[in-house]
């Protein structure tokens, strides 16, 4: 664990109001848990949709996660109220339900678990949590150490909410030969058929335990009393649990284990919390876990998530990004790549960006998601709004609405799969297509997908937006089958410059003359029709009224307008520097890019759903990162390194950066958003979304392996071409490509040229030829 | 008031843990508010589907009323902390958040208002909530009063949270103009489609006052912070509110009076809380409130309350029973009836049992009701699952699973509004057809419903029960096409021979002998099938298997299949008698008679979803009152007076009943159910559901008037055959019947024989003819 974390977990002790819903998640193949440092807690697993095993306490609606949840005290939580037995005092850890001012306290998010210590009473508590593989169960390991010099009585009461699972049937007992707390609920359905789709459910939630608790409460009412959460009933007086079922009552998973300590004396309880189908599973789970293997099957685990690690470690004169680069970032990347989200239907663009991602952790997988994508491709050459994973699954929310830009992200992942790999057989294996029983060639695939977004034009050359592009909520500017997106239309001249290139090194002249010869004329067209005198419109609505311009008064400007026109290669040096101006003025703030400015305060009947978002939320005018990861790509294109590094840079933060606090998150993911709206309402913005899935993870991590660190891969090799900024001196980066290892040590030097030496030799471009796996390299850079 | 409520309330005082969710709920024709005795409250309004305006934390699925919804403490309410501005010392009222202990409490649920007085700190709030017609706004006169001897600052500060309403949107400020706070939120969506649907909902949620508050808050978090509900951290040490906003955080309504009051000294403050469109509409309410007119709008919403009184008012020896059947009974039959339970699309069992209730009340919307109905059945006899009342309304939740049984009601509404007006003229209004442009006769229409009854029954002679009939959840017995239903079949036979009696009035003998002749062919199949030995089975299901019989583990026996066939007249008098006796051993209990018993305790595929329902809970062997009522009905049709009276008598309690405590409930209305499974779940048994939805008000009503005080309408004239409890010895009634009032004094005598005095002449049989309009008629029945 890095002293960075730490260090930012302690400043939560002494700042209890700040960042008090920082998060750390996990995940394994089959479920993921959401952990706040307070100890409230949102967990998910498949069956095969996402389910939850602890609920609020109403009926809740199912939905995809959403930004900024709110927590309260009664939100699922893992909380363990602490007693002194024969004084009655008592807190509770982490830190909720009572909130208790701790005499010390530590919120350690790992890689593979997450710890909290907690001291109060001279007593100490640490709790630890993590997962095994291929089981859906949180493992809790606990320890009570009395700290102080005589013997104690302490209770550790476990208090796992499982809230209100259904109104067909709810409620829990103790079992005594399972050592468990179950609670059982019904799926609730009114429709004969969604009986057959459920009754495989599991519906049961359960808290076990490695020692038999002397007590125990399943109803949460009685529990809580008139004490209320933050001082139970149940609790009051010194009195112990009572050992009652709950019936159609709201359950909770809670124990009282009665521990004697001598001083410094330390007891420890393991837990098992999760979801079953029935009570064998809990037996045979544990069987499984409680035999002697459990810690065994933890290191399995950490292995597993250390599987993960990134293809290179980087060793600059920035602390925070090096710990973030080399710890957070590829797990990051491989959570969305390994977990795909947690979802049945990925969007589509989602699932080609994670597997982009992948390419640099395991190009296997990415290897698959592309053929499994282009499976489902239709022979239009169009792409679905959502990649179906199981036979089961269908396309929901927001996949379900017609969406224009799917192909274009085809030839960006296999970029990068290419890069990576240099595999160029993939572009002849043979795939079916969704909806036909033809098969041909990748390479085919994806030319077909490329024509399909040249046709996809209107009379003006731009591309069609329907109901919404990268930017979901956008759905009203072309639902009517008129208006066009002037950022796809960008994006499409970009991936068909791409898919140009490897038609080249295909001998493919023709189509790649052809392509090359249509992002011409496309670029021509953006000029013509979306120039706005200082940067680029976003779109015309189906009325042909241009937005995203200097005379709307909301939504002037939109940046992925900007990046990709970039990009595409359309704007002049000067139309480049008026860009840049504008971006700087208008868009430009402490906590990152904004998507757009100014944000949206009323709606917009011809532009759509975004500008119903509260300003500086999720889209409307928020930094959101992905775009502006795709602005940072755009920058490195153009040798803007500086500029570059600050618009990633923000994306984290430090424990000794103020706007830990305004962020209210540690750095140990990128969230989709800070809210923006900067200059509008400048008290919310740069909070974080504390959501953790999001297409910027896999841009940063190739951004900064390819362009900041400049180890690209390319047909011959290794290209080397470091965008550092300019500040730093010197940086090191461990490497690791098509089976070698590079140690790569970079140097500022007063030479304009870049000098690349190879094993003491300097080679006479920047590219490393004639990789042999199994080797390592030593290659310094005077840059 | 009556002293029976205030009673009630009192007992809350000393005993705040039990019945901790008694609630009252208040209605007009736009909107419907439960509030608890703790100051918790769930408030609906139609647009046209019903919608809240004030949230839970987190996103709520839409969803049907669920029974025994549990509160919790950042649950909607209307809560009003209560401080001493120089000491600090503080409560809340009604009684949650904070919890304090309080000195005084009362809880007085009225007609068309609730009060709550607290006191503590020798201060002393009321709150009185109560709506006016037509608007869609809570109102609430709150005074607060300094009952000590010397002058005091005090601060009342209304917490009225808002709740996660959007995740696209949702904050709040407070508007000077105004003096309000309003919090906004855009009801989400992802379909462009649904955004034409939703873009004029009143998604404003606004609390404003008559009088300017010193300080407002509108963010939870920055009120709550880590003190908690229970002890804002806003409102500690003498701190005043801030005048925060909310900027997509979770909202609510948080204003601060400081008041300086004298010794004795009270203020009053009135508070106007709902939905709103726009400022605008803010704007026009208070000016139509806030005009000096307030008070008389609340006594015409209280007119509008009183227009929905009985047509019927008992005094008996039983105090609770009058209480309840003179007040609180006809206001929530006429909540029924005039409300539709704020819904677009009533089930047509409900619809229907709805209108019938109000033939005693409003006998005029009893025709419309019918009228309605019967212009959505289908032309071969059919009715829908449920009766849309707008244009937009669609069939939703329980009603897109077909059932079987609606065409039955037709004939048991249209007697009581017959019985009740002799208005046979409705029988020849020319009606439409669902699905034709044909127009024929109610007596047409009601005919082909029997004649489509008749047909669907199989081989047997049994009616299809599809996906369920009067019991929603028993929906796997007949999905395949062939499973029957008993009770169906029973219920059949009794609604033609119904209906054979009008065909006779209509001269219509050829159907009249028909039915007849069917309903004794039915009654035959019944006892062929259904009879087990000693009571009748439920149904037999798809693949043959007879349930609801003695061999059954589970479900062993059903209430309505006995009661149906008793009124059906299938069973033999030594069926009877043993009939009785499995329901007195099995199903009889002290909070009712149950469904059925045993309660299901795990899933029968072949029966349904019943079986998954908690033990105890809802259908699940409840007491269902509605079911309890048929039974009821059954009894009184035998004469078994005593035994009806004690069904009836149990779905009361009163203040001084031990069983107060475990139904949690005033006894101010009947719910749907009392938990059930007595013998199975005894701590759980008599809870109240919490839903005064139900058709079980119709049928106490219908009951009470037509057969226990016996004064039933007839063709001729009224009809007086009382069937009062044998413990009474005398009672009396004042009924209006056909705009004549009879005053009936009922005197127990020795005489077998039943005697009526009419204005002091003893008639000849029990009927009294040639009523005449607005004349009063003294009768005294010797009973």
């Amino acid at each position: 664990m890095s002293q960075f974390i730490e260090d930012g977990a302690k400043y939560l002790l002494d700042n209890p109001d700040i960042a008090p819903n920082s998060a750390a998640y996990l995940w394994n193949k089959k479920m993921m848990v959401q952990v706040s440092c307070r100890g409230y807690a949102v967990g998910q697993f498949m069956q095969p949709e996402p389910a939850k095993y602890a609920h609020i306490p109403s009926l809740a609606a199912k939905s995809f996660m959403q930004p900024e949840q709110p927590y309260f005290s009664h939100h699922p939580g893992r909380f363990f109220y602490v007693r002194d037995d024969e004084t009655g005092e008592m807190f509770s850890a982490p830190y909720e339900p009572m909130k208790v001012k701790l005499d010390d306290f530590k919120f350690i998010p790992g890689l593979s678990d997450v710890t909290w210590v907690a001291q109060k009473f001279g007593i100490e508590i640490t709790i630890r949590l993590t997962l095994v593989n291929d089981e859906v169960a949180e493992v809790y390991q606990v320890s009570v150490k009395n700290l102080s010099n005589k013997p104690r009585k302490i209770s550790l009461i476990p208090y796992f909410p499982v809230g209100y699972s259904s109104w067909m049937n709810m409620g829990g007992d103790f079992d005594k030969e399972l050592n468990a707390v179950v609670c059982t609920c019904i799926s609730p359905y009114q429709k004969v058929e969604d009986h057959f789709k459920q009754k495989h459910f599991k519906d049961i939630t359960y808290l076990t335990a490695d020692r038999t608790p002397n007590s125990y409460e399943v109803a949460l009412q009685k529990f809580e009393g008139d004490g209320g959460l933050h001082n139970p009933s149940a609790l009051q007086d010194k009195q112990n649990l009572t050992n009652g079922n709950a019936l159609y009552e709201m359950p909770a998973c809670i124990m009282q284990f009665e521990l004697e300590l001598a001083s410094n004396q330390q007891e420890d309880t393991t837990l098992l919390f999760g979801p079953a189908f029935d009570k064998a599973e809990i037996k045979n789970l544990k069987a499984k876990l409680f035999d002697g293997s459990l810690n065994d099957k933890i290191h399995d685990y950490e292995d597993y998530i250390h599987s993960g690690n990134g293809c290179f470690d980087i060793h600059t004169p920035d602390d925070q990004l090096n710990n973030f680069v080399n710890n957070w970032l590829p797990r990051q990347v491989f959570y969305h790549g390994d977990s795909n989200r947690l979802s049945t239907d990925p969007q589509t663009r989602n699932y080609l960006q994670d597997a982009m991602g992948m390419a640099y952790i395991k190009p296997d997988s990415t290897r698959a998601s592309i053929l499994h994508a282009l499976s489902q491709q239709e022979s239009s050459g169009a792409m679905p709004d959502g990649i179906l994973l199981t036979d089961e699954a269908e396309l929901k929310y927001i996949n379900q609405i017609p969406h224009t830009d799917h192909p274009v992200w085809l030839t960006i992942v296999i970029e990068a799969y290419l890069n990576e790999t240099a595999d160029w057989a993939i572009l002849d294996e043979q795939v079916k297509w969704g909806d036909s029983d033809e098969i041909t060639s990748v390479y085919d695939h994806l030319s077909r997908a490329m024509q399909f977004l040249i046709k996809e034009r209107d009379h003006r050359g731009l591309n069609y937006i329907a109901q919404g592009d990268w930017c979901d909520p956008m759905n009203m500017v072309g639902y009517k089958g008129k208006g066009v997106s002037g950022w796809l239309t960008e994006a499409v001249s970009f991936a068909i410059q791409k898919w140009a290139k490897v038609c080249v090194i295909k001998n493919d002249q023709t189509q790649a003359d052809q392509l090359n010869q249509t992002a011409q004329e496309i670029n021509k067209c953006i000029n013509n029709e979306l120039w706005d005198g200082n940067w680029y419109g976003r779109g015309i609505t189906d009325d042909g009224v241009i937005f995203g311009v200097n005379a709307d008064k909301e939504g002037k400007i939109f940046l992925n307008a900007q990046s990709w026109a970039l990009m595409c290669g359309a704007p002049s040096d000067d139309q480049k520097q008026k860009m840049f101006n504008a971006i700087d003025e208008q868009l430009n703030t402490p906590y990152g890019v904004m998507m757009y400015a100014p944000a949206y305060t009323a709606m917009r009947d011809d532009v759509g759903r975004v500008t119903q978002k509260w300003p500086g939320s999720a889209e409307n005018g928020s930094v959101y990162n992905h775009a502006a990861a795709f602005y940072a790509s755009s920058l490195y294109q153009l040798n803007e390194s500086d500029k570059a590094f600050d618009v990633l840079r923000k994306m984290i933060s430090g424990p000794n950066d103020a706007d830990i606090k305004q962020r209210g998150q540690l750095p140990v993911y990128i969230p989709n958003y800070y809210r923006g709206a900067y200059y509008q309402f400048p008290r919310t913005a740069g909070r974080s979304s504390h959501l953790f899935n999001t297409g910027t993870a896999a841009w940063f991590y190739r951004l900064t392996c390819e362009e900041m660190m400049g180890l690209k891969g390319c047909p011959e090799g290794l290209n080397i071409q470091p965008k550092l900024p300019s500040q730093w001196q010197e940086a090191h980066c461990t490497r690791e490509f098509r089976g070698a290892i590079f140690n790569v040590r970079y140097i500022k030097s007063d030479n304009d040229a870049l000098r690349v030496d190879v094993n003491a030799e300097t080679i006479t471009d920047s590219i490393i030829r004639d990789i042999k796996a199994n080797t390592t390299y030593d290659v310094v850079v005077y840059f």
